[in-house]
């Protein structure tokens, strides 16, 4: 898509459509995959322009039942950029300054949060205190303190709060939870899950403590925690943790490299789990019954999910995870649906209260009970 | 081959051989394979007469260099029926009273002790206390003091001990350990190991805490703990463990059913493992290093090993490993060979300091640092 732009820039757009369009016109046109809706609209405001918000601006543009109509960023230029891709209208742009004034702006539903982790609480409460619903990329927060505050915040003012679970919506897994439900995998007694990648830049947001609230486990180590809870469907009664750390400058005081966690659930069934900044290959889940299993890999990846289970290779549809997620979206947001796996704040901040305790059982070296 | 043997059996030999041939002549026929030997040959003597002991014995008519020349056991019908199936002449027969008088046979080299594991410290002092090699099953024994007693009671002897780690001469896990010693997995950095069945019988006496010495983790989870160490390449520095029980009456006090286990490397490399006696379909290999990866799945079982690595699919030969095991110790223990990886009882003593550590580790709930 970037070589097709760059190519319409370079050789037709200058000479043929500029004169006749605004910016934020011509760009929308060779971009956008819009469908015809099929119920009413969410219209969305991104907030933070970097790759991850970039990604789902992209991946909206085929959605059915969102719109992406505004942005709120710090940077002129990004938002100069996004009107031209996107074709955003004026009115719909904001900074951090002013974006409070969305509260004026009727064409705005929502704002998703897409801004670094330790900023996500502020930004989440400003856009609850400006009337509109929230949808905040994971983790939610940085600690259960600030998650709980935020639930808090949008109960008050009324608003949704949903998180940004993308895998809630993938079909393969989907069809994974589906046959745990329905006892095709009998009782469930092992979840794995391996998440991790090499970490690139170290002058990367994601290495700030400030800014990350942590290390691995707040980026990617979560989807395996996440993982775990929707795969053995059940809330885990305990964690241990425990920590590994190969390169203390890269992975600063705070900043965690690698970890492994497991999770004991009420049934008896336990989680295996690592959580890594360090490593390449990681991308696996592996669920356990007594009647059947099912194996995933890559199972949070951007896609395509691939994976089986004892009755066979999963061949759901393979689906542009944001896209699916933004149309499910509108319908839990615009109509009240409910989806097979939460995502709401809840859901968020049960995945924080967990997380606190990982990083509490790393530290003491104890097992840690929860009541998630 | 049962059934061959039934077929004989039945319509061929009480007709035409019986008369002719002594009881251990005919049975001995139709079941050997015994090849051509390839230098001296080790002549054994079973001691312990159960499904493994069978197991070994079956294999090892197929062996080049080892040869099953005798039987210990305190079950006179079995060592008729052995006597029987595989040509063991009376005078290589012994029971447990009187087995001390194998010092006097100068056509046994070497008892393989496969009793259950509290028994194995005694039976093999006793056997080598009568100038015979020993090979012991795993687990070695049931804690590291009685492990360390037979290496010391051994080098008085001035007797070899090896232990029964029969995966050590296994041609796709060798292959595996020799990609990693060329490099070929770049810095490894991670091993997981998932090793566990479902008990059946609770009357067997692996789930007897006096002869087991444990659960899951004496007999199936030391599969998992041993290829941490021969996948990885290192010894473990650090371990934690954590105990999951689901059903106390079938596993008492003392033998465990699931144990989670991490161990931590002097490189940074770790490993997650799960030791089981309550799920399925759960015999699972993952070596990951900075340049590729192994995956084998069953990993440990009787065969055959299936498994790849980044490179491609294993190849190496399908063996009967304890055919192999067999005629790899005859070598070790008349030719003073060396195997790629360690077969002798610090080998074993090893594997029984990190299993103590284990169990201290589900206890206190702490990291338990390792020197081994």
């Amino acid at each position: 898509m970037d070589s097709r732009r760059g190519f319409l820039q370079k050789f037709i757009l200058p000479a043929i459509t500029l004169p006749f369009l605004p910016v934020s016109g011509w760009a929308k046109a060779p971009f956008s995959t819009q469908q015809t809706p099929q119920g009413p609209v969410l219209r969305v405001a991104i907030m933070g322009l970097g790759g991850y918000g970039t990604r789902v601006a992209d991946a909206m543009q085929a959605c059915k039942n969102a719109k992406l109509v505004g942005v709120i960023s710090g940077t002129p230029s990004k938002i100069k950029a996004w009107q031209a891709k996107y074709g955003i209208p004026e009115k719909n742009c904001y900074n951090y300054e002013n974006y409070h004034q969305i509260k004026n702006n009727p064409d705005i539903d929502v704002v998703y949060v897409i801004t670094p982790n330790a900023l996500h609480r502020d930004h989440v409460i400003g856009a609850a205190k400006a009337g509109k619903h929230v949808i905040c990329e994971k983790p939610m927060a940085i600690n259960a303190k600030q998650g709980q505050e935020m639930v808090d915040a949008c109960k008050q003012a009324k608003v949704k709060l949903l998180v940004g679970y993308r895998m809630h919506f993938e079909p393969r897994t989907l069809e994974v939870i589906k046959m745990r439900n329905n006892g095709e995998f009998g009782k469930i007694r092992f979840f794995q899950g391996l998440c991790g990648f090499k970490a690139g830049d170290p002058n990367q947001w994601r290495l700030n403590k400030e800014l990350a609230g942590g290390g691995a486990l707040m980026d990617i180590g979560i989807y395996a925690l996440n993982g775990a809870r929707y795969m053995v469907g059940e809330e885990p009664v305990w964690v241990t943790a425990q920590e590994t750390k190969t390169d203390p400058v890269k992975f600063k005081e705070g900043v965690d490299e690698t970890i492994q966690f497991q999770l004991g659930f009420p049934s008896g069934a336990v989680a295996s789990c690592l959580s890594t900044y360090s490593m390449n290959n990681l991308d696996r889940f592996f669920l356990n019954g007594d009647k059947g299993f099912a194996e995933m890999q890559p199972s949070t990846g951007y896609g395509p999910i691939e994976g089986r289970t004892h009755k066979g290779p999963l061949t759901q549809p393979v689906v542009t995870h944001q896209t699916v997620q933004m149309d499910e979206m509108a319908g839990i947001i615009l109509e009240g649906k409910q989806p097979l796996v939460p995502v709401d704040g809840e859901e968020g901040l049960r995945d924080l209260k967990i997380i606190d305790a990982i990083y509490q059982s790393v530290k003491s070296g104890q097992k840690i009970k929860l009541q998630v």
